[in-house]
């Protein structure tokens, strides 16, 4: 399939930042094929882009996203009140299907907020990449592992793990990329932490993890090891530039340089660690100080409730200025970066930015709406006053999913019938 | 005009918060007529309520709605660089009818995210009461007063104040309520903040003013005075039930119970005291314990860039959250109740709640979006998960002012154009 948006202003989030005024852009297959004024070439599919604005597809790194399916049923309790009195019941009711209608949920509201690829842990997650497949967006997915120090559970987490990475990385005409993700450190076996490395070494993937989101995490590490999570992931050899580390919320700025020295990937995610008051505020300026590669995640929509990333950008900045009382702290632009470049180049995925050659992962925002005008600043008014409605358009690998607010690869009354029956089976007491 | 909406849900936000289903609400002229299950009532316009969620319209306590105007014009820089270097001489630039269209911008983009009555000082407010007039919002405005203690400034500045609320309180059909506004206790004088007063109780209207937004601000008042803001306020007989204090960021446990007792209404405003870095962080739960009744505001397009109420709720309950380490503060329940009831308490407007003989100010939801599902609980989905797109109609004094996401009292696209020139104009250098 080939298209060409014409006559579209484009934010290349290219190393200069380029801002274009009114170009085309043609899409061929699943790259970006040309970029430039008043294109000659034909396309199957003409998108006028006047009035519009293309944008890089948003990145989120870490999510669980069948986790929609609980929005709404746990909020404003403790962590330790939630999760084990009502999130951890619900989820033993699950089946294997509600994961698939759950994710499909979760893939059409990213859609929607522009987000055109995210990065996954969960369970049944073969279902998670039907979701992937079917709805068009981009993934890399890993089946969620915790042995709690049971070398049989071990043993059985290691294997589902590893079958999905051998049957799903590279599916779907390689939207799906997969990754191994031990949950954490407290729930994992150093055993685990450094099999799960080996297989990422093994087959070339990601590794994705849960690190320092909270105090009490810290202090049973420090009781039980002698080191804070990431002194101790670094003591055993499990940090390398494979590692997508989200949260890292409670962290020592000696902690910091170690992930910096390491390359290891920082998912920052502002809205579930506040909505659960995780307490601590990811040192941000200090993490790009010691250049590690930030990036942002939504969490899952029990903890945040929302997948939008537009809001995560804007909440992520905000929390760093109000915490560090500092209004120049995380600008707009640094916040748009952290969800398309550094989000792609986390993931390894060649996206990221608007430029010839790079894969056409993108969304298009109207700009002639109230709160989108005037055109003082585009990165500014994408961070700070953008919201879904405003996403118009979105392009994944290539192939249109959403024209005009609509989503053209799936049924959206279909997924929301089959969502409401699953939820009201997994909540009813 | 009357209408009925037809089997719709209903947060009725009542004083026993009861949630309707399947009701229809019959609205005669401006008020709720009737609210029951199948109506037998006929009306001129009918709407289909059903997979919709009817609302109470949120109310906006501070703004200053022209000042869309400015949107991402000064982002990411310290308070005291922004204005000075930036929005005070754009200002200076600006002319009456200027005022007119960016006022507009703002209430279209209030309208289209359920807000439905706001709190504005500004200047040229005679063309944000045109705004009002034209789009059918509601709101209450004031005349924003400095006399940096020169008595002819002061003299003048009252004579705008009370001419603007002798010709605009009360008109178009009621919908426009006027209210003074001295700027703050740092640019006003003792001698203006009474006049003020005296004012107010004069024409029976509020009073609003900005208090304890930044440090600076408590530091230079115990320096002149000996006195915090808001002791000092109280020490000359300011603070009374007609006052709505906007900010109240950086303040004592001492001053909430001032507060309290002289029944001072606030207005929280997160979003701006973030991306301001003001610094401090409203004492929410003090001030509910001291039975302040707590609003919410956006602030102006500069401090914000958006006006979207919804947005303003969710980070408001979050930044308590994270400030508090404690996920129970601040619960989305809480978070509506200020919106809606305690906004219209603050504002003495007969709305806040979908009952009988309430004014028809009300918004629909569709329940049947991605990002709305599953409805575990319509209250923290409103909250945490919506964002404009979820509004598909919006009724202000009974009649409908945007109907399926299309606004029906004003041309946008003339808008949208004037807004482009006029802010083009202000912020070339």
């Amino acid at each position: 399939m080939s298209i060409l948006i014409k006559d579209v202003d484009a934010l290349t989030q290219n190393s200069r930042r380029d801002t274009l005024r009114g170009v085309d852009i043609l899409i061929e297959g699943n790259r970006i094929e040309k970029i430039g004024k008043k294109l000659k070439e034909k396309a199957e599919f003409k998108i006028d882009g006047k009035g519009k604005l293309a944008v890089p597809g948003l990145i989120n790194t870490h999510t669980h996203t069948a986790m929609t399916l609980f929005r709404g049923y746990a909020d404003d309790m403790r962590f330790w009140e939630a999760w084990p009195g009502k999130v951890w019941p619900a989820e033993k009711k699950v089946k294997a299907g509600d994961v698939r209608w759950g994710a499909m949920l979760g893939c059409i509201e990213m859609m929607r907020s522009g987000t055109t690829c995210f990065l996954d842990n969960y369970f049944f997650m073969e279902e998670t990449a039907r979701a992937v497949k079917d709805s068009g967006i981009r993934a890399n997915l890993a089946y969620g592992m915790i042995d709690l120090d049971d070398p049989t559970k071990r043993k059985k987490e290691l294997k589902i793990g590893e079958e999905f990475v051998k049957e799903f990385h590279g599916k779907a005409d390689g939207r799906i990329s997969c990754s191994f993700s031990p949950h954490a450190p407290y729930t994992c076996s150093g055993e685990l932490l450094l099999k799960a490395k080996e297989f990422s070494q093994k087959y070339g993937v990601l590794t994705q993890i849960h690190v320092s989101e909270t105090r009490k995490e810290v202090f049973d590490s420090i009781k039980e090891y002698g080191k804070r999570p990431v002194e101790y992931l670094d003591s055993i050899g499990f940090l390398n530039n494979r590692v997508v580390a989200a949260h890292c919320v409670w962290i020592t700025k000696r902690e910091v340089r170690m992930l910096g020295e390491k390359g290891v990937k920082v998912s920052y995610n502002p809205v579930s660690n506040m909505k659960l008051a995780s307490g601590g505020v990811a040192p941000i300026p200090q993490m790009l100080e010691s250049r590690v590669c930030v990036t942002f995640g939504t969490d899952g929509a029990v903890s945040n409730n929302s997948l939008s990333m537009l809001e995560t950008m804007k909440v992520g900045a905000l929390l760093q200025k109000a915490h560090l009382w500092d209004a120049r702290v995380l600008s707009a632009q640094q916040a748009l970066d952290f969800a398309t470049r550094n989000g792609a180049s986390a993931l390894c995925v060649n996206a990221g930015s608007i430029e010839e050659g790079k894969l056409a992962d993108l969304f298009l925002m109207n700009l002639d709406s109230s709160n989108m005008l005037p055109a003082n600043n585009y990165v500014s008014n994408i961070v700070y006053s953008s919201n879904p409605s405003n996403v118009s358009h979105s392009i994944i690998d290539g192939k249109l999913v959403m024209e005009e607010g609509r989503i053209l690869t799936i049924d959206e009354e279909k997924v929301f019938e089959n969502v409401r029956k699953i939820a009201e089976r997994l909540t009813r007491n």
